[in-house]
């Protein structure tokens, strides 16, 4: 099944690998229009889902996240107009010399080839990431959550009808339909026919293509994000962004879960911020030296430090020395954002150089690890690896380069 | 043993990281010196490896690889000054731009943290290899061959007395002592400690990290390299531009091993070639279509077309078109280096975007994909695949990415 679809796509990608902007574009218009025209027959599929789901006992918020109705195929539409005015990153030159020898050598951005995405029960994600791989000139391989596989399939088909009809390849865009986990470990190991897996889900699907994958793979892994309020922090401006950094919006990955206080500084700040973070309904746990300042928190345990709640939960350590935090945070970070306050120079710089994560910000909310707010218009997530590409991914982690040398007969002496 | 290596490396890392270039340049001339003034126990170390490696019963090129004199020690200490004087990858600021809400963004590379390396039966890649992973910032784990463990340690010693006289963690240079393969895999699948594995060796050890690596690495994969002499080649170009890439240097990744010729020009081009290359000592193999031309070749088989021979062997398909020659190379190629021979602006346009390679040449031969060539001044490796890095890498393969956002109290509404 996995090696018919993965030829397909290889096929299929190498007419997507040639087309020009404007192409892309209007087949993007069109997959638009045809999601709309098709809303009914959409809604109709996906009202079966949702018995079905309901029926499994699915209900709350997962069973939100399933559900559509127009106003969400219009904005499953619209998001695809989005991705036509994005910018087409493949043709980009990204480098270019003349070699001694005259030979002139290019680097050129370029489509990847065939991009597969795991993702859940999110029928919206079904056309967002057909959409940005096929506007980065790759071939889509979707492989969703059984709850949605009659939504995801009439998303799909009004994908693939837009396609047809602008005499392009539909095996540009694939819906697997095994939603087994042993079709899921398939695709994860269709090395020569992927080559690159995007999960869209949580720590489970991440650990078993860690584990199992042999294609290769950008893992979207977990925010353990801190805050870390130097000796020298304005601490009207260090609250606002602890604030901010944990209330926003407590349940994504860019959210703070950890709060570093210089000890200088603890016994002023930490009252304000645990007044306002837990007037807010947030729990806030401590270290032996933040309880000394407010006893009443729950005391912080050894598996706080490397967690990620994504909820309203905060645990707090209190810091001897920048040092100490430096420390406390490269020991403990899942590698994703960072945050200082501060007004010292020397201290911000150190920040930035000593930590490794894939932002580091200073004086700033750590809620700005974001595609849109990077200004990528789309994401298709946020990197915690170093190889490829690291923080928030825009269209260009969907690309690769080549090198192309034009010579007039130049051979090595 | 690799834990304890992997925590000594993350250590000398993070120091690693934060030294400016000038600091890093002495250090490598210090490395060099001392390479020389240790040159005789060295050598010496050298020649009790070299009677091991007689005992065990290598001889030929393999013995040679693994044999130092003096020159060879001055050219290893001459390749760290080599690599003192090329630009420091680390600090280089590769984009940047302000949000819409005043945040200033950079995006600087740093350092990957902990590089690891196994390779094969040669002492110079030692202090290479080290030598390009200090200069990027990155501690190095190395793990060379049991036959060379002596001339390995007394190479590393010497590496690490320079580190340790400039006040730098010795750990930055460590050397596996366990040269089991047990201790490979170990290494291989070190997550957490290792950021980048690289092999420097043959397909065996490729394969077995394919199959085993938990760590991220990046493969220096096999060149099954094509020329393609178009319908419109300038045929004495395109005999010298195949006649260079087979037999320039046959025993490397980017000889070419196949020719692909239109049938438009094959009977008179192919005589030409083949009386030079057999006059070379080639031996070539040709499909029906090249045999109906030059009967006295042996029929290539279907194990010819995929097959990197690394020797004074070439295979010759005849193609009726210019897609069936784009089709060939797609099917059999390695996506390492493909060159078309071409007057045509149109073929060469097309060749360029529709073969899937690393490296795509037009009018040059295959032999140019090289670090050297593109003037990255040291070569780590050629990449085959397409993630982090393709192509021919430079120190800039060693390094990642980090964002770094400045910003005065922003926070998100």
């Amino acid at each position: 099944m996995i090696d018919q679809m993965g030829s397909n796509a290889r096929n299929a990608a190498r007419v997507l690998a040639t087309l020009d902007p404007s192409t892309k574009n209007d087949v993007l218009a069109a997959m638009a229009v045809e999601l709309e025209s098709r809303s009914d027959q959409i809604l109709a599929e996906n009202a079966q889902d949702m018995e079905d789901a309901r029926a499994q006992g699915i209900s709350g918020a997962l069973l939100d996240r399933l559900a559509l109705n127009p106003d969400r195929v219009t904005a499953i539409a619209n998001g695809l107009r989005k991705v036509a005015n994005l910018p087409d990153p493949v043709g980009s030159v990204t480098g270019g010399w003349t070699l001694l020898n005259g030979i002139r050598l290019e680097r050129v951005r370029v489509p990847l080839g065939v991009v597969a995405i795991i993702y859940e029960a999110r029928p919206n994600v079904t056309a967002d990431a057909a959409g940005l791989c096929f506007k980065s000139g790759n071939a889509a391989i979707l492989r969703g959550s059984s709850y949605t596989l009659r939504s995801n399939n009439a998303i799909a088909d009004a994908l693939r009808a837009a396609l047809h009809s602008h005499g392009l390849p539909q095996d540009s865009i694939q819906l697997v339909q095994d939603t087994s986990r042993q079709a899921a470990t398939a695709l994860m190991r269709a090395k020569g026919w992927v080559d690159l897996l995007v999960p869209r889900g949580g720590p489970g699907l991440i650990a078993a293509i860690e584990e199992q994958a042999t294609v290769p793979f950008v893992i979207d892994g977990a925010g353990n994000c801190h805050v870390y309020v130097d000796a020298s922090a304005d601490l009207a401006m260090a609250a606002d962004i602890a604030f901010n950094a944990k209330t926003h919006r407590p349940g994504v990955c860019n959210a703070a879960e950890k709060l570093v206080v210089h000890q200088d500084v603890a016994a002023e700040f930490l009252p304000v911020i645990a007044g306002r973070l837990e007037d807010f309904g947030v729990e806030l746990r401590g270290d032996a030296a933040a309880m000394a300042i407010l006893p009443n928190m729950i005391a912080a345990t050894d598996e706080d430090w490397p967690t990620e709640y994504l909820d309203l939960i905060m645990a707090i350590k209190v810091v001897s020395s920048f040092e100490k935090a430096i420390d406390h945070i490269r020991e403990y970070s899942s590698g994703h954002t960072e945050a200082i306050v501060t007004e010292d120079l020397g201290a911000a710089d150190r920040f930035v150089r000593e930590t490794d994560s894939a932002v580091v910000m200073v004086n700033a909310s750590t809620r700005f690890t974001d595609g849109e707010e990077f200004g990528f218009g789309a994401e298709i997530g946020i990197s915690t690896q170093k190889l490829h590409v690291r923080g928030p991914m825009g269209l260009e982690a969907l690309t690769t380069e080549k090198y192309v040398l034009h010579g007039e007969g130049q051979i090595r002496s």
